[in-house]
């Protein structure tokens, strides 16, 4: 971690400190879907925060949480030069249905195992987006994604040991895991819709998210082997969160997000 | 901040790879206090995370955060050599009359300004107490200020920044500044007190913290005197936190900290 403040400079300007191009519509809804995804986990990483059960694992996810909350001001930023809105405009004043994250990181966290399975399949997830993205034709995306996967390396690496350490553990963890991940399987099917970005990926600017799923799936086997689960058996939730069809859970964490933001319009009294 | 969870190794190991003295039992009560007041103040600014009025904000409350849980694992680390136990047993076992924080740092947060407004007292007696603790004839205490008391000057400017931004700012948020002020300030004199260590100052393990009120008066009037604010004119309550008598909150804070821990000892399931 940094020991400064002043490190945690807007992450707009770190990846790319004199870019003034403006997205066009498409290109800002498509970087809204990914920094949205960013911001809501962060969100829930940072609920942890004080509750993890090792003071050393509190700041591995209070850390990981600020890495996603600095990819989704980077892409939050991008997204609001169409339309002269900031990220704090983005992230605070927009209603439950014009957020366009996917369900996946909207859920509660539960207990620490659904917390390690949602960040295996959403890091495993991110990884792919990201390495991919690093080839975008957007200038701007592909370099939020080259300084995003690094990050998602380590959160991979993170996810990927406490998997181990819990599904090849005692018969009570090894449960445990085994249900999380059972339980937030349903919504993995969503990371892998292209929703309407077709065009995007057409022209070479968005990742064909479909086309990340071979990858994925190779990936999380060889973690699945070696933690003794096994891949659920059960159907996927049709999730609509690229169209800002959310399940229950958002709305009570963009309460929680958005109160102060609200109360103070501008942080301004 | 970092990019990796893995810089978030244990703190005892970035401050002195290879220290394996065990400290007395009195060094480590002192150790308990400054480590104490470290980990309740990280885990009110961990509250904060996701809620405040910025996302630049965010970060930066949140790596303030982060620099203080480190301190603290630091501190308890050492502590706890003195009776066999880890850095967790301490944070996530002990019952809150064990707990040797000061009342100030287990205050609720309030609003902004009541974030700040304690950070400013906080961060101002922290920067004394670590650049008087870098002369402590105990040489892992004193390394652990010498780290600490480059991350705490941040936290200050930090503070001071949004003191007389608000202070100095518009009828309102001068209000709310000064409001947040004289709430906090009957729990500032606890600070000042050598508690039971006269006989560790006397010989130069700990700091005789009466002896740093001068200081932190000079640079507070600085501070209030730009930012418009008036030094609050409240009496001081009668604090004994370093004794283990806390205010209400602290019960409050600890069932929510220690929530996880306790339900699944050793975090083994």
């Amino acid at each position: 971690m940094t020991n400064s403040p002043h490190d945690a400079a807007p992450a707009v300007d770190d990846v790319f400190p004199d870019f003034d191009e403006v997205p066009s519509a498409s290109v800002a809804r498509y970087a809204l879907v990914l920094g949205d995804d960013a911001l809501i986990a962060a969100q829930r990483l940072g609920e942890l925060i004080s509750s993890a059960p090792e003071l050393e694992e509190d700041v591995a996810l209070a850390n990981i949480g600020l890495d996603e909350l600095g990819q989704a001001r980077a892409l939050l930023q991008y997204a609001g030069r169409a339309d002269g809105r900031s990220e704090d405009d983005l992230a605070y004043l927009r209603d439950e249905a014009e957020f366009r994250s996917a369900h996946l990181v909207e859920q509660p966290n539960g207990d620490f195992a659904g917390v390690i399975a949602k960040l295996l399949l959403f890091s495993l997830y991110q990884r792919e987006l990201y390495a991919a993205l690093t080839g975008s034709t957007d200038n701007y995306l592909a370099a939020v994604a080259a300084k995003a996967v690094k990050e998602v390396r380590y959160h991979v690496e993170h996810a990927v040991t406490w998997t181990i350490r819990l599904g090849d553990g005692t018969d009570e963890s090894h449960r445990r895991m085994q249900g999380a991940l059972d339980a937030v399987w349903p919504y993995l099917d969503e990371l892998f819709e292209v929703a309407d970005f077709a065009d995007l990926a057409a022209d070479g600017t968005a990742v064909d998210a479909s086309a990340l799923r071979t990858a994925f799936d190779t990936a999380l086997d060889v973690v699945l082997d070696e933690a003794t689960l096994t891949r659920p058996d059960v159907p996927a939730i049709r999730a609509r969160g690229r169209y800002g069809e959310h399940s229950q859970h958002l709305g009570y964490l963009l309460a929680e997000m958005q109160v102060l933001a609200r109360k103070h319009p501008g942080a301004a009294w």
